[in-house]
């Protein structure tokens, strides 16, 4: 089967944490932003944005919460964030003063529309060459990025981005089968997944033995592990700042 | 500048709502499952699973709670979900049995993996001609969407997307200016945002009456009047399905 070039370059996602020291030309990053632009959007109400952060201060700041050194040596990097504070002043000059702008209906749209934004910009800039990274991290401390980034009410941070010109070239990381991820009408439950991911955390553990030759390598079930045994009350706790910044979770 | 094939399918993306009755071939299907599994995913954790829904009478109950009939006509229709069930039992299968699995940042970064999942799986599509329309609409009531596709404990539905070859071919929705949108460094506060997208609000109009001639045209500000006055107490109350579904929402 014919491949066009978009899943050519889908298909060859690999993360990259290091840059050339070559920034991106203003004309390419503007395209960036029109394609961020032409994102969909729940039922047209827009109600996302990107901070650009390029103050070196700030992004060492961020960098920080990201507990992730490369993160401040990223040559552009964006944070996109839930934005209901637009459209909640647009109503408020319509002299329309509703509380629904402050629900978590409204937060899960514009974080849905964020995160689709963000990946919409990350092929836009893979498919021009450039690298991307994604900075979960950045909820490690939450409040702390609504302070650096002057975040007012009704607004969130999702999810950083860094982009650059590479300046290495990882390998493909191995994912599990799509067997176990993809189910017909009705969830699948299987009987045993370790069974079933067998091979997978084999060709983990020989990814990483390749990767970096002479580390203890492990397997995804181990990593599954090491993950879910890490704890951070802050990521844990993130509806609380969810809330201080104005939301009303609406728990009965 | 010159644009490329894939930025050129993202700079033309439009909602598509009406389409052919003709199927989506399986290896083109197989190929969107393939650029889905090579998604971006947070912390390797792969987090994220896709209800294909082929049943007509599972279809149509979807349909019902969109509240949009041709979301029953969809050709292909796939839902994104959270998925830490299969995570929490590979470690529960290796004896470790933590909380954390439960807790609302695992919630979060697979609700961020379900989205940049689905965005791929668009732009894949787009790119082979397809057209798409996301259904956030599922969330109108995820209780029982979770009851359709009888999702475990620690999943829960994302978003909805309906895929298949396009019988219309809409214009372009004029969306704000991205000056309003993207910041340096700190959000922008604008002082008067209603004479901000003055113009915009005027595109809007003009769109609306070249779609439907006749029909009462509409302004950006009133419909996000219109819209933040809409009251959906499933929707607003979404947390408390998401505890259900087994998410400690450790709220203080």
């Amino acid at each position: 089967m014919d491949i066009n070039e978009t899943i050519r370059t889908q298909l060859a996602h690999r993360t990259i944490r290091e840059f050339k020291d070559q920034k991106i030309p203003r004309e390419i990053f503007e395209l960036l932003m029109e394609v961020a632009r032409r994102t969909a959007t729940s039922t047209g109400m827009q109600a996302c944005s990107i901070i650009h952060v390029t103050d070196p201060e700030i992004k060492s700041r961020i960098a920080e919460v990201c507990k992730q050194e490369y993160g401040a040596r990223v040559p552009e990097l964006l944070i996109f964030i839930v934005d209901q504070y637009r459209n909640d002043q647009i109503a408020k000059e319509k002299g329309c003063f509703v509380e629904t702008a402050r629900d978590m209906d409204r937060f899960f749209a514009a974080f849905t529309d964020a995160c689709i934004m963000a990946q919409n910009v990350v092929i836009a800039a893979e498919s021009m060459g450039l690298g991307t990274v994604y900075l979960g991290s950045i909820l490690n401390d939450s409040e702390k990025i609504c302070e650096l980034l002057k975040l007012p009410e009704l607004t969130f941070p999702v999810i950083g981005l860094g982009l650059g010109y590479p300046n290495q070239n990882p390998q493909l990381k191995p994912r599990m089968e799509m067997r176990l991820r993809v189910f017909e009408n009705t969830y699948t439950v299987f009987e045993n997944y370790l069974d079933e991911i067998k091979e997978y955390d084999e060709e983990m553990r020989t990814y990483y033995d390749l990767r970096e030759p002479g580390r203890p390598v492990d397997s995804f079930s181990n990593q599954v592990v090491v993950r879910l045994k890490q704890y951070n009350p802050k990521r844990q706790e993130i509806l609380n700042v969810i809330r201080k910044q104005g939301f009303d979770l609406m728990i009965k």
